[in-house]
């Protein structure tokens, strides 16, 4: 079986669209990166099946991923070989592109429901909270490195991870790369529940189909409800957020920085 | 033993009301509804039982109910009922009503403790975070279904929900109808502590007399410190959610959901 | 070994401070007061020594204590001997130095690592969620018994312990003393991780001289965009609590509240 069978995923490269009947299934599935890592034109390619999901008689978003990872957050090797090349342009063109896919989600009126299959790394697991419903498989775990990839936040997990997971989880996973487990996750509040791997998907879209048996109409007032009240805020803290990335990245010692993390890497295969 | 014998109580017919050494306990005990549903008319007497205990010596004030649910939200029939008698009229009407309950407990300066001791549902469970401390019998538990019930989140839900419970648990409440157990409530943040059945009472009163035994000028002030700065927040959200109810139950779709919800329900007997 | 042996340290009374290899340890360590209870003299000397931290190299703080106690706020003997001498010039002193103390934590730009080896009372436990990581030993526990010591909350904990514990166990804490352990503290957001007693000190160290290690740029800036959005909320928070314990401090009953606490304290002996 071929997800990628469905008209209308010809115009994704790495991602792939379905259209079921009352909601729209978005698999993260990079042809061009390992892991689901996130490039500008992934993130672009998402922006765009947000946009249409917005637009037609979809009721609500899942997002989930082929494969064994949920996503690695953005690709260290694309931003090393983008920002040695032209480090003054590359900044503010990688930047852009993190803020517009995360003002992607937190302007998208229908309620997203996240089904994270495996790890959630970076703006992977950032940008959860703006996700309305996060179902994890017992096999998910969750990372954002940041400090010690020379990186600040992104995906306003500043602002969310503090107010979700109380500002010290928050701070120890920002400052000291915590990794939290699925039912970690769970019990303080960043998934709301926990399923099976061997299960996990059938348990998942029993639950989108019965959630895309409701009225649209109250979806996505609902929806409205909860979230337009830190609309500003959010924006705000997104745009913050990607100031900090642009100037880290134009600065000499954050490219040295994320090299030294690749070399690292690279030691311990 | 009549809970009804107390003087000050012929003035209410669904709530009980009993002045005791500091405190003053309101308890649900509907005559006119099964399982403590709500009416505008409940609704009313439970705002002037507050404004009674706001004037008078009363330290605080204890929430409870009689009999074995703590209370099942707004009733269905009734909606049914007079909406279908006079949608516009009674739409504003029984959204003016939910309007006054919930903003009788968001100006209400002495602290408010609610003891659970049963199910608590939509407009029972989504007030809790308007109460300052909540207990629960471990036989309790908390569902909101509104997107079910095509409904639209009350009491402030869809903004206390999600700051306590997280967004994602907040909404697959709102969404998808996920009970709480009182364990879970507990380990969440909705409720602070869980009581066997059978002490529940008497753990409960233990703890209201100690508390009334504080100094009430310190009562309300502590109170006033915790809630002041979230007040016109929780008085525009509830604003917001009142006019959302009134706006679905003005519209066809609207009764007709609530109509083919009671028909299911009357199959399922 | 004695802690106080380090040069900078013949500066301060009550605290130890140690230069450490990217990092500053301020440990409490009161010779003046039982329990590492806090004075207006003793909260000085903190915040000169964050004063310092905040000049110096140091990447970040590090905040524990010698003895079995973290800190157990503010010292009712010392409170009642001052207020009983001039209550109105006292009240406004000491109630400055809170406000100072708490500003002190609110307006330091690098990461703060609390490490609690044992109980946190009143202000020594309301002021964590103002540090960004807290970790604690199996031994510590958190209580603020506001109400019953006729005191309102400080620290800013009439906002940040409802953000983070819920509102109900916030309340819970304040208006009826409830202890949390440490793993009930980890739990609801309080901590965020809790270790062994006999290794407490090993793996706080190893983890604080790995986050010492990460650029200084990074942490300060990614502390900048977690706590900027709501520096102003904590600051008008600040000022209220200290502005309501003062008013209480100058009246009759706060004393008369106090005195008979201390009694009681006594005949428990």
């Amino acid at each position: 079986y071929n997800v990628r069978q469905n008209e209308s995923n010809c115009r994704f490269r790495d991602i792939v669209v379905r259209k079921e009947e009352g909601f729209t299934h978005v698999l993260l599935s990079s042809q061009t990166t390992d892991n689901n890592a996130l490039t500008p034109e992934i993130m672009k390619e998402v922006c765009r099946a947000l946009g249409n999901a917005a637009a037609d008689d979809s009721k609500l978003l899942l997002l989930s991923s082929v494969g064994t990872v949920f996503c690695s957050g953005l690709e260290p090797s694309y931003l090393i070989g983008r920002l040695s090349t032209d480090r003054r342009k590359e900044s503010s063109r990688i930047a852009d592109a993190v803020r517009e896919f995360v003002l992607a989600f937190i302007h998208f009126k229908k309620p997203i429901v996240a089904a994270i299959n495996g790890p959630a790394l970076g703006l992977g697991a950032s940008i959860l909270p703006l996700c309305d419903v996060v179902w994890a498989s017992e096999r998910a775990w969750f990372q954002t490195p940041c400090a010690a990839l020379h990186l600040t936040p992104s995906g306003c997990s500043s602002y969310t991870f503090p107010q979700i997971l109380g500002v010290a989880l928050a701070n120890e996973m920002l400052f000291c790369g915590r990794k939290l487990t699925a039912q970690e996750a769970c019990s303080r509040g960043l998934v709301s529940q926990v399923f099976w791997p061997t299960t996990f998907n059938q348990e998942v879209m029993l639950r989108v189909k019965e959630m895309a048996s409701c009225n649209a109409v109250v979806l996505e007032e609902s929806k409205c409800l909860v979230r337009s009240i830190l609309m500003s805020v959010l924006e705000e803290v997104n745009e913050k957020e990607c100031q900090m990335l642009k100037q880290l990245w134009c600065s000499t010692k954050g490219l040295e920085a994320l090299f030294s993390y690749l070399q690292n890497k690279a030691y311990e295969k």
